[in-house]
């Protein structure tokens, strides 16, 4: 495989056209897509228009005349399509941060109010060591809060199937893991989960946008996710949550099954009501108004996914990927990289890692050179590939540059002009 | 007092340059920036080069380069110059509500850890019935999380001082009510709570950038407030938290004393460490990413606000204030209306409101005449003046209008409109 061959892909690439609906730099190749999406070219003008016209013209009148009221849901259903839910079941609302805790609380509270088999309590979260780490900051303030034996339990990844049990409540898992890019079995877990009487949450902040996701047909119980990774949301994006339907109508006469009881998801919000009484649908999950400029660009990002197709982008990101593997492992032999992402496609999300033991200063001079990816503490180098608007000869171009920053040394200069700063 | 004599007051208005600043549609008198304050023009090419320059050339680059990660201690050391704070007690995130239960659950905590001079538990949050309904939607949430006899107990407005008691934990109150306009006393209320060992929130979503708030000179604990009224951030903009500088320090060692837990309120945030532990200052309350777009729309506002000044503002607020109620009850008297907002300045937000038997058809005529307002439900017209953009001029058309829409009866052809859409 040569660069010519690279470009011959590309130019025969079914996604080809995506990549001209992105606004990205001259000079840069963007791997880093899984921290923040690139810009749509379509963005900004929407976003001005809202700014302008909607806000500007329209003021109050605009959240019913533009449909501001409407955007949590509309937005929600659209990332459904990507994500095997029903319209009905997804909002976009807030941090994924609180979106879990919503979710968790809504899961444990099922729990506590269902008949047990056993005597012992259901009170324990499962999640893995390795999760990203405000799952778990998530999950620890929650079980402060709650105490009355309420308890996270932290396995390694391969552990997390036979650590369930007859005391685990809740397994709350990120479904493609944000420093490997290493990918559970949904379907087997969740069913594992199911099976042992625990429900199921799913982080999906690096999955949506980025591999088919299937909720329903995993039978999952709740998800959240991020809009500003391979959704293309911009910076801080609104975040969406996910909660089965058969939930929703299980959960109804539980007042505060969702616990951020906000004026948005109350039943009638414009009745100014004193005593809080849910809306019977995903609507509950909505606490504080939302940003609508910021739902506005989102919904943007996530036109750009649902125009490409989540299948033809899976089918190139694999081809990337893989490429990507190859090509470094070809061309970096001996340069003390090691591949810290599964080999096998099936068990991978969207991004490639390899270990460096000096993968700071090899990211600095990569990111000199114009190849932006990310450092992950202690010693990963993270490489995105978002397919929209990344090719095959970006791909080439990013292993030739690791290559010459390895064979060059050109990291040792990098690690230099960091410690010199520090200094 | 004629309309020439209010456009002379604005000729000769010091704020009369302010409202070039604004962006205002032709034919329209917007007196509802409580619920949604106008367009600075500076807004749109601020956010133009945030999606287009920083966004869409500097990527993940502008966290750092573009000092997006300081967005939201900037922005709240600019609000805490609006509300007597110290720029480290204020910080801009997420929304009114959920920070509200944040800093609920802070003085919750605070409390229970406390040694009590009464054997009686120190459990029930202590607020008003007329309150905004989400605070007290956050409020009946939290207490039921946490049960063991925590409460909310709701009273009338005169009633609250002689509520709080040995059992009162928080005082939680807004400071402006939405309704009414009516202000509560911060400084002897906070005095009040203090004295009786209870803790103080206060709500200042209709306060921040409207009137002078002292909330160190009060003494007071704890305050939240939202960033799309008075400072003009737009439609959802974040919402804001104080906590005082001494229970910052006095909370350090209480690692969940802020419930939730998100990565960005940890003290090393890119460390990713697995375990929680909070940042020591106001940063432990920032939860998940904020978004980068609705921060820097509501940093134009904010400084739209500090360009005038909020003394300056409140002189002409009560001035505007006080001349509606004199030509509306002049105009309009024997029209059914009734003021419904404290006559005396003092005790008033910056906002009037009215009572009427027909109010919301009422004001969907003053709507089809270009004055913009609010109706609550059962029977206010709400009229909020913002000082930046709403002159004397508009407050003598506004009467005028008003006078016309009573006098002609065009409320009937309204109500006629409404129940023809209805049915």
């Amino acid at each position: 495989m040569m660069r010519d061959d690279c470009v011959a892909l590309d130019a025969r690439d079914p996604l080809a056209a995506q990549r001209g609906k992105f606004a990205l730099p001259e000079g840069v190749i963007y791997l880093d897509g899984n921290s923040l999406g690139a810009l749509p070219r379509a963005t900004s003008a929407r976003v001005r228009n809202l700014i302008e016209h909607e806000w500007g013209e329209g003021l109050i009148r605009s959240w019913n005349a533009a449909h501001w009221i409407d955007l949590p849901r509309r937005v929600g259903a659209k990332i459904a399509q990507l994500i095997g839910a029903h319209p009905d079941e997804v909002l976009c609302a807030d941090s994924t941060s609180i979106n879990l805790f919503k979710v968790l609380t809504t899961a444990l509270r099922m729990q506590a109010s269902r008949p047990q088999v056993s005597l012992r309590q259901r009170n324990v979260i499962v999640s893995e060591k390795a999760n990203f780490p405000t799952d778990l900051y998530v999950a620890q303030g929650l079980v402060d809060l709650l105490g009355q034996g309420h308890e996270l339990k932290l396995v390694e990844f391969d552990e997390v199937a036979g650590t369930i049990d007859d005391r685990t409540a809740v397994v709350m898992l990120t479904h493609v893991n944000y420093k490997t890019g290493a990918m559970h079995d949904m379907r087997a877990l969740t069913s594992r989960a199911h099976g042992a009487g625990a429900l199921m949450v799913w982080d999906l902040s690096h999955s949506a946008g980025a591999v088919p996701v299937a909720l329903n047909a995993a039978a999952a119980d709740f998800a959240v996710g991020c809009g500003y990774k391979y959704l293309n949301g911009g910076p801080g994006a609104p975040a969406f949550v996910f909660v089965a339907g058969r939930h929703l109508a299980a959960i109804v006469d539980d007042t505060y099954a969702q616990p951020l009881a906000g004026w948005l998801g109350h039943h009638a919000p414009f009745d100014f009501d004193a005593h809080y009484r849910p809306a019977d649908s995903i609507d509950r999950y909505a606490v504080g108004t939302p940003s609508v400029v910021a739902l506005s660009a989102l919904e943007v990002g996530v036109d750009t996914v649902l125009a490409a197709g989540i299948d033809a982008l899976r089918a190139k990101s694999i081809a990337l990927t893989q490429l990507f593997i190859e090509l470094v492992e070809q061309h970096c032999a001996g340069q003390g990289l090691s591949l810290a992402s599964p080999r096998n496609a099936e068990q991978r999300g969207s991004q490639v890692c390899f270990s460096h033991p000096h993968a700071y200063a090899v990211m600095q001079a990569l990111i000199q050179r114009g190849v932006i990816g990310d450092f992950r503490a202690p010693d990963i180098l993270r490489f995105g590939f978002a397919p929209l608007y990344v090719g095959h000869a970006d791909v080439w171009d990013a292993a030739q540059a690791l290559h010459q920053v390895l064979a060059k040394h050109e990291w040792q200069r990098a690690e230099f002009q960091t410690r010199e700063a520090v200094t």
